[in-house]
């Protein structure tokens, strides 16, 4: 049997005249891009030429809503009730819908960006109400989950098509959380090193934490970045590491959990 | 053959803490809304709200884009490139689609707020851009546009469902242009006088301009205001006066022009 | 010796087109007001208009700086870093005291708004960020805070010029903080029993819990709200039973605490 | 007697996670920096920063207030009351002045940014709103004018302290009018060109236009760009020019008309 996995990326971040990473060296690594949405990042002119451009490179097109927080790029906390972020994210994921469509594409999954991830990872009842709202939106979709979170517990609530990812560039604890990044070793600079990494982890279908243990996953894509030159280096390492030993660089089916 | 006709009015122009209009009295007197979608007015959780209730009450929803500029209100005039204008009306017809949907409706029509109407009825080539747009996002919206102006012809060379929609409360000047706010006898306050004037109007067909000349055009919808009390005692009087002189109020057809 | 105390309310919450609270009325009232920046509330044209009417009624013009959060009118808890907070912080504050001195005012106080007051209230080095940060655009800025918070604890800290606030509607729990809003009698809708409660409060100098406890506090001023009829019909009755018990209204000295 | 001129350059046009333009290198050949202040560009941390390495580098601090449209960067015309538009200037100069101040400094020039200097430069009913406004707030702040416009106009009829200015890589037509960035030749590119024809309008003071015509004006400034490599490699090119053929640039002084 071969082992397959999905890489995927943010992108479309740039806002009116300011550009963020480099997309179309992203858009020939990946197999799935996340695109924000117009809150956190991403203008309608951005998702638009994004749209495209994922289209033209046959990435599989993600919704990617954040916070409305553009100085703070979506990655400071807020508290918003639940009825209203469910509404920030129909919104999003709607305007996204549109924009992928009109220009060729469809939007296959959702991902929710920066604090608003993070916040859900953590509090289950946060996740359950941003996915129920992205299911009434498509029940279709493919809720992209941080795996062995909250995240990862509410789609399987759900039952909801799901992708489980894992980062290429961070160190993991034992509870499956990623290691703070005030510490030494918690970001992973070094391509070669990330390469094998996620090797190891696709084919142990487990997150290998610092200390050498193993959380049994299951593991669908593999989250990159590309807002550095190095982290694209990253990214390619990544790639040609895992196809040069036999894993199968493709997107994610989306199983329900 | 009974003559019939729609009103419509703006609506979900609330945002954040900030409260407008009286939709709930207005939702019983017109049959179309023309819904905020986020830009100039009307922020997710509002449009969630006001999809809700055009629902409950069964009126048309409409998606009501503007420019970017809620200080504004999208009352001040911007130049955007054509381009990037019909991103801005695909986003916010898109996030519209989607608020209309989950809250058990869907969107009807489209129409233009503020400067951007006011700018596409002066100019084609921006009518043209926008309703574009709208109509690759869906091809059987209708089109809402101000008759006698470039907006009506930008509709007509398009081919499109259309509604063409005359003022209640504004005087009209030979060109079909709307009197000048600054002059005397510009707006119309008198409730009964507006009654009246529509009723002349939608039975000859044709604007009724201030010089007494008679402008034939296709009346498909009257455009009531609801920012103010005597705007809603307007709305009720327009109402009232045409259905007890046997014009039907019912949502447009969307013939083609 | 006669007991004195100051009144005072947020104003200034409108943006663009959109109107909030009933400042006319609540000038007559109260002897301070503190006004919208522009972050959360209060646009530049706004912000002018009341600095103009705070200085015709001869009210004291306080700065009153929120969250970047308009739609959710800075009452959302953000996780802003203490030195962007502190830049928040002086930026809003410069820009109040240009638009204060272009109208012929200035401004005399300094009070955070929603979210940002909350969680100051609770965070002493929040508290000390965002009071330093205004003691260094003016050292003589009298500080405005909660009684018996942190926000209380920094200005003593600091040895600024502070006013210590108490609120006109809202029951107080035996440590000081606010009755939570979800609580029955959190709320004090009746006119003339909050006049009395500052009454008592102002006479024995100290907080009067719900219990009946006695918590000492220097009380400087008293807040009103002004954004329901009733809320300025609450504002009345206060200043006219203290002002019939022989309590001068007039503004807070600013004494070091 | 020796020739002076000042260099100038837009700074601080970062926001948020955004970065624009090479601040440092910049800061290095420029003698004044313009500096956003949060409506087109430069939230309240960019603003900080900027301010603080102008001051570092002994450069002259200019507020550089624009249009409120992140989205657009202040490049798009919107038509602004007068009346607002004087609170926008004066808003945004209170901030800057207060950020400048908290960092060392103090703003000692004002100039219009984007389609706000544009619509200035055509229309001088316009740049008094503005420059009026900018005086209230400081009557001895200097007004940088572009050469030739209605801004020029403006300000000598305000008799108030100016800077003229002139563009480095721009031509310009025999009405002081800039040709067309359509046109071929519109832009100068050439580093060593540029550096040669600030030298001979410097000493010529007069614009020479593309025919060859000269244009007497005060030249107090030369305006560069900051944002492409070859920009500074422009803005370099210049300063070399001038200073090896004994032109000495520093700070205007901001004489009167």
């Amino acid at each position: 049997m071969t082992l397959t996995v999905d890489l995927n990326a943010d992108m479309g971040e740039s806002f009116g005249p300011w550009g963020m990473g480099d997309d179309a060296a992203l858009l020939g690594v990946v197999s799935s891009a996340n695109i924000a949405c117009g809150f956190h990042a991403g203008d309608w002119d951005t998702m638009a030429t994004t749209m495209k451009l994922a289209v033209q490179n046959d990435v599989g097109i993600g919704a990617h809503p954040g916070f409305p927080d553009l100085q703070g790029f979506g990655r400071r906390r807020m508290h918003v009730p639940l009825d209203s972020l469910a509404n920030l994210v129909r919104y999003q994921f709607g305007a996204a819908q549109t924009m992928a469509r009109v220009n060729g594409g469809a939007v296959r999954h959702l991902k929710l960006h920066g604090a608003l991830a993070n916040m859900a990872a953590e509090d289950k009842a946060m996740a359950l109400a941003c996915y129920r709202a992205a299911l009434e939106v498509d029940p279709d979709i493919i809720i992209m989950v941080l795996a062995g979170t909250q995240q990862n517990a509410a789609a399987a609530e759900l039952g909801c098509r799901t992708a489980c990812e894992i980062f290429a560039d961070r160190a993991y604890n034992d509870d499956a959380t990623l290691v703070d990044r005030s510490l030494s070793g918690s970001v992973i600079h070094d391509p070669e090193r990330a390469g094998q990494r996620m090797l190891e982890m696709v084919r142990a279908g487990a997150i290998i934490t610092e200390s050498g243990a193993h959380i049994p996953t299951r593991i669908d894509t593999i989250c990159l970045h590309g807002d550095t030159p190095t982290a694209v280096q990253i990214a390619r390492s990544v790639r040609g590491t895992l196809e040069s030993n036999g894993v199968t660089v493709t997107r994610f089916s989306g199983e329900r959990l």
